[in-house]
């Protein structure tokens, strides 16, 4: 399958800090940014900034900068977040419970149309009223993920069920999974994943503190 | 306050990435490893492992690669991660309760010591029996903070109340702050924050799924 293998991944992942760097402008109702001042609150030079759009196509004009509205609406198609996409998230637990309250998800496009579980303790528990949204058994996903149109899931279950229950998504036709089980996955095929390891986080401001004392 | 400003940011990203790595290798019972296969399992080149551990001091031996034990010790003792560190949590909602009960931090040696809420509802309720630990009012924190020698919190309050709460343990004495709310926060002084914004992840998969097809 065709990737765009020209882009590096770290010019993939500063597009969605650009883009939420934007919508801070947008919101504050400023029309246009140069590439300094987009860089500047990310610490990154202007070159920089300008480099990773231009991977994109031609976005800025001299003198004048990005508009912002416009910059907006052409990372989000980048991203493919232009539109609202259903992504599908299984494990039912505390964790899979903030994630369906996560305000920044459905802020970014994603909603989560199905949840699933295999704890007959919890399929048909209401996830949403408003949504008429019920927890489902993980034989329904197949079923689901067609009807929905749904190719990302969230992957919330404890580590020790995460690579059954990420082989059952693949098979369901899932194609990009965001996992939070604190495990390596392996998946066959051309499929995406990315781990939410949330240790790294906390190690990153240990090294942080432990360098600003020595 | 000085700091190891000579270390790349990204190197020390990878640091924790190796040390991952490195564990697996451990829990495999293999006793040495390379930086070809150090790096490899990362898709990174055995030129970027060493330049990146190089920044530590000197590790691997040539012709013997790197002993597994020994360099997990050694990266742990660069991270502050060798020892027990004591994290202290504000907000018991969902994903409070997703963090406290996460496999991940104790395992990479964070312990959630202590657990804080406004809600009156919440104060009281038990974190952890076998660690008698219950939600305590927000106030309690300076008191808390130097009993406990505590200095990396973990922010998961909602996004309006995140900015005041952020204050509040600057103010108690924390110097790192892992933020989960999806809004940014402002601290004067020397505090080092990391936020996890989780919809990045998806729309980094949803970028792929994009190029993916296109």
């Amino acid at each position: 399958m065709p990737r765009n293998d020209n882009i590096p991944a770290p010019a993939v992942r500063r597009l969605s800090l650009y883009l939420r760097q934007l919508e801070l402008f947008h919101a504050a109702e400023v029309p246009t940014v140069s590439s300094k001042e987009l860089g500047e609150t990310l610490h990154l030079s202007d070159a920089q900034v300008r480099k990773d759009l231009a991977y994109f196509g031609q976005f800025g004009q001299a003198g004048v900068g990005y508009r912002v509205p416009e910059l907006i609406a052409r990372v989000r198609r980048i991203l493919g977040t232009d539109r609202k996409s259903n992504v599908l998230l299984v494990g039912w637990g505390n964790l899979g419970r903030a994630l369906v309250s996560y305000r920044g998800f459905a802020e970014k496009g994603f909603e989560v149309a199905a949840v699933f579980d295999n704890d007959a303790a919890k399929i048909g528990r209401t996830v949403s009223a408003a949504a008429q949204l019920r927890v489902r058994p993980v034989a329904d996903m197949p079923e689901c993920v067609q009807a929905l149109g749904i190719r990302l899931g969230i992957l919330a279950v404890p580590a020790q069920a995460a690579q059954a229950v990420v082989e059952a998504m693949v098979q369901a036709g899932i194609r990009g999974v965001l996992n939070f089980a604190p495990v390596p996955l392996h998946v066959s095929g051309d499929v995406a994943i990315s781990s939410v390891d949330l240790a790294v986080h906390l190690e990153q401001l240990s090294f942080q503190l432990t360098t600003g004392t020595e």
